[in-house]
């Protein structure tokens, strides 16, 4: 049985840290893996949970990178109060400035921000909407007086597209731009398929380990990892679908789970049910809230602003919603 | 058992006539429900069903308005081959002029177009996207001399929007304006949910019954229909979302059909398991192809370029593609 | 030479009462022109004009109709700065106050909102964009426990698109909705064409005359006015682009009032000259900044702003910004 | 007087070779500047001219670098006619073509097409939605079966995005990529200003000398040149603005024309005036039809069938048209 579950893991994909310790610790009777150490802290109605895989052995029990990742589960994202946006961003921030300062960054460093996705697909068009709202200023290098540059740090960004409208992956892209600008350190933000709906839009996920092959919702074959590129690498991702075939296998999940004598009816059923289910689109169905639209311009905004106010040091919070989001 | 599947055909929404004719055709081994005539014809992979409910009694067991519902089954729809695409448009125009040569109207009679749902939405955006490619001509009167005129039905066209970015009924917006405008009949574009995802991008339906509270993306709670504008109307309805509760419902009809005697245990699962997979969005999540902005995209084409050749009698099909869509 | 100056006003087209004022002012060395009632107020950058047009006389004159226009001009609209759009959108929110008042409406009449325009024309986006920010509440008639609705007047928003596209008078349209919808008075945007290069974008202009056929930057041959309507109407325009044969004209009376020797050469010289610099595009050239998208989108915040705090008393500004722009 | 004319070429800026040559033709009493070859052929309504700048003494005469500098005028492009389009095009394929054979690559060689420009800005979003429609096949390289393979060569295709929203030069994005992904050539497109408004939307260009700082409607200091990049490049352009400084300039030329005797006032007035008709946005101000929307829509057509066809040797023009554009 522990075989049958460890491949139904590798089976349903989560891009979020969480979830993956999550089915772990669902298999272990609620006891969190050895070489995983854990940390959640509460500010208001949002649970940040820092898990820091330790181990390789850790990483590949969790189907996960070893390195830091943090979440933000914060149910007012879900809503369109400005407000609780900016209270949100305002801790995302906080975040992400823990990790620039564990790369140990100086103010005057170069950030490459990508925006992974697809303009034209709403719920993968997270990433080149937040990079559309960041506040960047490296080509004022030189023509901004000292003074006035203080706390301004040089940031550029891009939205390489997908590899089905370039041809390119977009590992190789992001690889050439960044050889020639020599940024200190990359951010990268990407949707995410979430397992399960109630994540959908309602967390931020922060990452040193990068974006690696096949995460995300686009089809990804190169990493854009501290390895590929060569230097640190902050990765920030928020579940905006669920895939559908994750929907059907749960409602299975819960079938059974109230009625463990059908158990052995599964194996057989679950492939074929979601054939004559789904097809013929299969995989590539998704399923997403009907305000989709709505959803992925609230999210950018709280996303672009906390990378405003986490990558600009002299910028004030205030500052940042004023002119930019 | 008759009656829980009744209350479940009820439960399971459908916009297409077809899939409420397949529902009682289930229940009744096959059988075509008495007061239903029912004609298919194929052209080449195109399979064109013609349902005709006669009688209310049909209608009532159908769960729809008497009428005539024609629906166009084209697996072409989900390519991307213009040739194809076009193909398929002047089937559908043949029918949409079936429609107008019942309603008896003359060539210089004006036809007023509608196209339900918001741009906004991709999955909901089809009825505005057929409305911006329609061939209007009505504003032309008085113009264009009449021997250049021959053949341009005076054609208006609007796309109303939706309640909750308008504050007012689709029915009340189009009522007021049929009422000032006068059109000898209407035609209404709109964006439905069916039951199984392999419909889903790849079926038109035409009827002569308009459309109704309730059915379509959108909320509604005032039809356009005959009886309320007081015109012919004619409904053009394209599937392009399932409802995410329907995949779940459809895994577990599978699930029963295979195992019957689980079926006692369904009555009690069904939507609390619905509850628990999909919360905290619930009814407000659909299932979408990834690629949902290129399949409207060329659903409105083919919607529009049928619309525009059977409306103008002397436009030629070839025109309507060199210069509209 | 009374006779050719005057030719050249209605050649010249102006929206703004501002401007039709002026030009009246120059002919007559500055003096205001009989009938007509000027105040200035001066709130911080913004230069508040209430212009009183009494009689049929003066409104012959001037090219306007008789009415009561007010201008905000405000170079901080030009900025992207988020504070001072709030502090002008709260300036043109008192005037929309002034005339609501003046018409004596109460707090659960019903208000009709029109966004004149094309969204698919930048410059003449301005009317559909802000009807998109409004808050609309005459839906939730019914559903909302009357101690939660204090304040909210019932608002309902229609864009009704271009004669091109739909092949309707936009004034058919709004006769049609407002005959079925019975609103207590309408307030209507289009964006405008100025006279000046220095005013576009900057300015915004209230007024009790409604939109009048040929004006704002569509063609438009019913109006939408008080008589027409049969119901109070607010216009509120907003001057986005200047037309090109202005340009030229504005270029060559520089320079003939510097040299008023050349000025017998003119007459002859600047229809053929701007047929020959402007063919052949003629009279549908346009000039606008490069960033014409950034500025529609500020204006539409603003305005749009102005109207949510002026049309629901009870909603705070604070929260207009919060939840909506 | 020949030095100031000389001054005002540099002035009035131009990227068309076509109309370089014809300002210093203009200056030589239509003599033909040395060093300079030009055959010009009529195909249908198209006059296409091949302009070639052979010394460098030549191109400083004519502010343009040495190469062959192509120009198809044709009006068809200014009508919506599909099927004009698509001669066009194909007119235009013919000369792409003629570049690429003159660069001797194989059918096998990879290209990059590079769309320069704005998304955001309709008359600066023509490389970008050119890019949107190229037949991108680099990625399937391997997946495909050489038999199937065929004719399609290897093409991959970026829009980086304008410097004021990535903070990098175009140039440095493109050259961090070739590097990576090595071309064997590099198509790179652009919105240009033309002088005239005759122009405006009805030109194409195309040039072996790349795209140099200071061309295009963006700001540029890095050109993307054979220079630069180390592989050919070919540059695609189309005017779709004439600077708003250029009209004004453009109507005082004619009045000049006329009435020489006042042509001593003229440097005294001209930079002066500019500044009154034209403040506070000056030089940002720029000239387009009302309907820019859909002009660059059909130029983005045009221009990237013309791609499709040249670049995939086995493509026929009809498939390029039947499931792209």
């Amino acid at each position: 049985m522990e075989d049958q579950n460890f491949d139904l893991i590798g089976q349903i994909h989560t891009d979020l840290a969480l979830e993956a310790r999550e089915m772990v610790m669902n298999r272990a009777q609620g006891q969190e893996p050895p070489g995983v150490g854990t940390v959640t802290e509460k500010q208001g109605d949002t649970l940040i949970t820092r898990v820091h895989i330790q181990t390789e052995e850790a990483g590949r029990a969790m189907n996960k990178i070893p390195g830091f990742y943090v979440t933000l589960e914060a149910p007012g994202l879900r809503t369109t109060d400005r407000d609780l946006h900016e209270e949100i961003a305002f801790l995302t921030a906080r975040e992400i400035e823990g990790f620039i300062g564990r790369i140990g960054v100086k103010e005057e460093d170069t950030c490459l921000v990508i925006g992974l996705g697809n303009w034209d697909a709403t719920p993968d068009a997270l990433g080149p909407k937040v990079v559309s709202h960041i506040l960047v200023t490296r080509h004022l290098k030189g023509l901004t007086p000292p003074e006035k540059k203080g706390g301004l740090r040089p940031v550029c960004a891009l939205a390489p597209g997908v590899l089905g409208s370039t041809g390119m992956e977009t590992g190789e892209i992001v690889m050439g731009v960044a050889q020639r600008i020599q940024p200190r350190f990359i951010v990268v933000v990407d949707a995410l398929a979430s397992r399960a709906t109630g994540r959908m839009g309602g967390v931020i996920q922060i990452a040193d380990t990068g974006i690696h092959p096949g995460s995300g919702l686009g089809n990804k074959r190169i990493g854009i990892t501290p390895q590929t590129m060569g230097v640190p690498v902050i990765a920030i991702g928020v579940p905006t679908v669920v895939e559908a075939t994750t929907i059907v296998h749960d409602a299975l999940e819960e079938l059974f789970k109230n009625h463990p004598g059908m158990l052995n009816l599964r194996a057989i059923d679950e492939k074929d049910l979601i054939r004559k289910v789904l097809s013929p689109y299969m995989g590539s169905l998704i399923v997403t809230p009907k305000e989709i639209d709505v959803m992925i311009d609230g999210l950018a905004r709280v996303v672009s602003g906390a990378l405003n106010i986490a990558l600009h040091p002299a910028v004030s919070p205030e500052e940042v919603f004023r002119y930019l989001s």
